[in-house]
């Protein structure tokens, strides 16, 4: 039959799925899918409305200023700066989302039952996407607007590999080819991840590395001989490899550009597709959530579940509402910052200086298990909340943690990323208080990806062997 | 608002979609979801219908036969020898499987545009289960259906760790214990698995070991002793691993009993629930398989998804429908047995003699990197369907499969097992064979799970030096 047809047939068995309806059955209800067709369309951009909070987004500055137009296309430097309030998604776009989009919006009574809590708990579980992680969300984003602008490829530094893995796959969906630089500790003790970006396509090198080891000549650098000349076994660093990355953009072996994961304005409103989403479910079942929570390294998961929750408030429609950032207590840009001002992002200072909370770039953080949280600055966007008290931040100690997670795995059957697990212990904790108190909240969790890679942190935990790091 | 009402508002959008319908719209429609309450409430048991193709079900015999009732309880050894057609599945069990259940029926129109075919290639993706596999589907009703006879815990062997996986997060979310005997070189190779284990309650022991390398004291088995003074450093096998796990759970150091990942036939039963999924999101988009392949191990996946199609072509309804296992061209009990007739399961000698197409119980696979298909036998239910021509089978080569799933990662973006890769391997010779024909055919997937846990072989494959293994 026609496709319209089957559409209606789909629709059909929803709506009878209605007939069929009563309570009892209905209690049981645990995950609030959206049907295709309401993935959303347009990415929230929080820059129309900032200025509500009564501070204005400052303007990054700097030599590395200069870079930039030289580093991103034309249309993602177009949406770094708009204030435009929704921006399109294209269509070809739309089309690889809906690889596994929408996601769930999913109800965890298990784990509300296990803590005894009349707090409701919801998360948005990002874990379904091919790479596991929200990364995708943007990584396609990226990609595409390069290839749309006519560049072959695009080239970034990663850490512990969830965003190498989500660039990777969002160029191979492209069909455009991505250059990672991978901090060389993590390329020698995750093989698996770089085996998943090179599945993807991906070249992927150690950063710092120089011939043989670095087999793509094309990616061999300054910067690295930098490094190597300062430490010939030098570890690396997402500070230093972030300056590879960029200077193999910069000197363009082939039409290139680089590519970051978080931090920045266009990728934060990238991630507003997981939030938007959200927003609709929750409209669906009446619910509107009362406090929210999402880890934040650079701030794009936090920040991309958040946005749409934050302009109610910034409206006024929702002057209670809670919003949670959550970091590790080891790395407390947020909850004890350095200083607030201008920094840069990586180590030889190709970035822009940008108006954050900084524990200054030369900070360097505990060798903690959520690789991802361990950045020393925060999204402008995300600083710019907090300073003017619209948003809130928690840091948490990484053995609690890891019993979070372990929480979650015994009653969700959940196996969480480190990262991701210090926005559950922010809801477990607030979960425990509603216990004590009473209140019915609503509570939303940024589910931002699985573990599966990067379970070394819970083998210690169990074992009893974790560093306490604070 | 009441509950009832927030389902309403659910079916509302699903109805207002419909409204909004416009046919290139529509074309677009990539994955085909279910509403919740729309999952299957019944496994299809197909010993009900398979004298239609001339042949009984060869009974079970040998020594082993009275160890059955010790090691599996009341409830499963039932489901083994039930011939109703339809089993209810328990509603607390069905509160379980809405945590990643229903899944999507996909459509894979990247991978279609690619091999330019004008096949239509669906796929049932099982990955999105929190392990990451169809494995779930019967472990959680095994821990289930133990814990409701009164057990405490389930005992269980496993090669690279899906099915152990699979059982601990199983036994997590029944509140039981989950002891693992997991192959000693798969336990030092895989850290990984391990700990996933782990983090869902798992005992997890290296098989064969003895103390001190062995932690549990009551885990300790004379099958192990045997096999350590054949070998002090015995790298372990399924076979021997079985028999542990079979002699721990005869010993019961606590109530606890023996859990088998396939086979079977109340295992493949439990997996009819992914193909009943399968069967209703055809009729609502009102195609139906003119072909299906997965991937057979013991067979559980493959026959899970195939049984409930199976009984159309037992009833006369779809004489044309082809079902294709798909094996290793290294290990190939289906395409070219050995014999056909009794042989164990285990090296010891353990369970008893199943009737099965089979390599000889002796026999020793290659070591690709597709663990999961390196048994010597096979489903008998499964055997007794081939053996009767009312099933076929095919078998690939270890580098055609891993370029499978090269395709299928640079198309689609799924990172696949090496065990599904064989069946995404016959999906796309066939789909290949269409380009040439002509022949709009619907090809369906039983796409059983994510490889991000077991990627040696694509790094081996991607360096071009995978080993060719026939």
């Amino acid at each position: 039959m026609e496709l319209g047809r089957k559409v209606e047939r789909v629709q059909k068995v929803f709506k009878e799925a209605k007939k069929k309806f009563n309570p009892p059955r209905e209690e049981r209800m645990i995950k609030v899918e959206l049907p295709e067709d309401e993935i959303p369309t347009s990415w929230y951009n929080i820059q129309a409305d900032l200025h509500k909070c009564g501070m204005k987004l400052p303007f990054p500055t700097g030599p590395g200023m200069a870079n930039l137009p030289l580093i991103f296309p034309p249309s993602l430097l177009s949406q770094e700066l708009t204030k435009d309030r929704w921006v399109k998604i294209p269509e070809e776009l739309m089309e690889i989302y809906r690889i596994w989009r929408p996601t769930p919006l999913y109800r965890c009574k298990r784990l509300e039952e296990y803590l005894k809590t009349p707090a409701r708990i919801y998360c948005k579980s990002e874990y379904v996407s091919p790479p596991g992680s929200h990364k995708p969300n943007t990584a396609v984003a990226q990609a595409y607007f390069n290839m749309k602008d006519g560049f072959e490829g695009v080239t970034t530094e990663t850490g512990a590999g969830q965003w190498g893995s989500g660039l990777c796959f969002g160029a191979a969906l492209v069909g455009i080819k991505c250059d990672v630089f991978m901090v060389r500790v993590s390329y020698y003790q995750k093989p698996g991840r770089r085996v998943m970006m090179e599945s993807w396509g991906g070249r992927v090198v150690p950063s710092p590395s120089a011939p043989p080891e670095r087999i793509y000549e094309d990616m061999v650098t300054e910067t690295a001989k930098k490094a190597l000349a300062e430490d010939p076994n030098h570890p690396g660093s997402l500070g230093w490899a972030i300056s590879e990355a960029i200077e193999h953009a910069l000197k363009k072996p082939y039409p290139l550009n680089y590519s970051l994961g978080s931090v920045l304005n266009h990728v934060l409103m990238h991630q507003t597709i997981v939030g938007l989403e959200a927003y609709k479910q929750y409209e669906l079942i009446d619910e509107y959530p009362d406090i929210i929570f999402g880890c934040t390294g650079g701030g794009s998961n936090h920040c991309g579940q958040a946005f749409p929750f934050i302009k109610d408030k910034l409206d006024g429609k929702k002057p209670d509402l809670r919003i949670v950032a959550c970091e590790a207590l080891s790395c407390p840009r947020l909850t004890r910052p350095k200083y607030i001002g201008y920094d840069t992002g990586d180590t030889i200072g190709y970035t822009p200086h940008i108006w954050m909370h900084s524990l200054g770039c030369d900070f360097v953080p505990a060798k903690i298990h959520a690789g991802g949280l361990r950045y020393h600055g925060m999204a402008p966007l995300l600083c710019v909340l907090i300073y003017s008290g619209y948003h809130e931040a928690q840091a948490f100690p990484q053995t609690e943690i890891f019993e979070a997670g372990r929480i979650l795995s015994m009653t969700e059957g959940f196996l969480t990323a480190p990262e991701t697990c210090h926005c559950w212990t922010g809801a477990i904790r607030e979960a425990r208080r509603c216990a004590e108190t009473g209140e019915e909240k609503v509570i939303h969790v940024a589910d931002s990806g699985h573990g599966w890679v990067d379970v070394r942190g819970y083998d210690e935990y169990l074992k009893g062997k974790l560093e306490v790091l604070l």
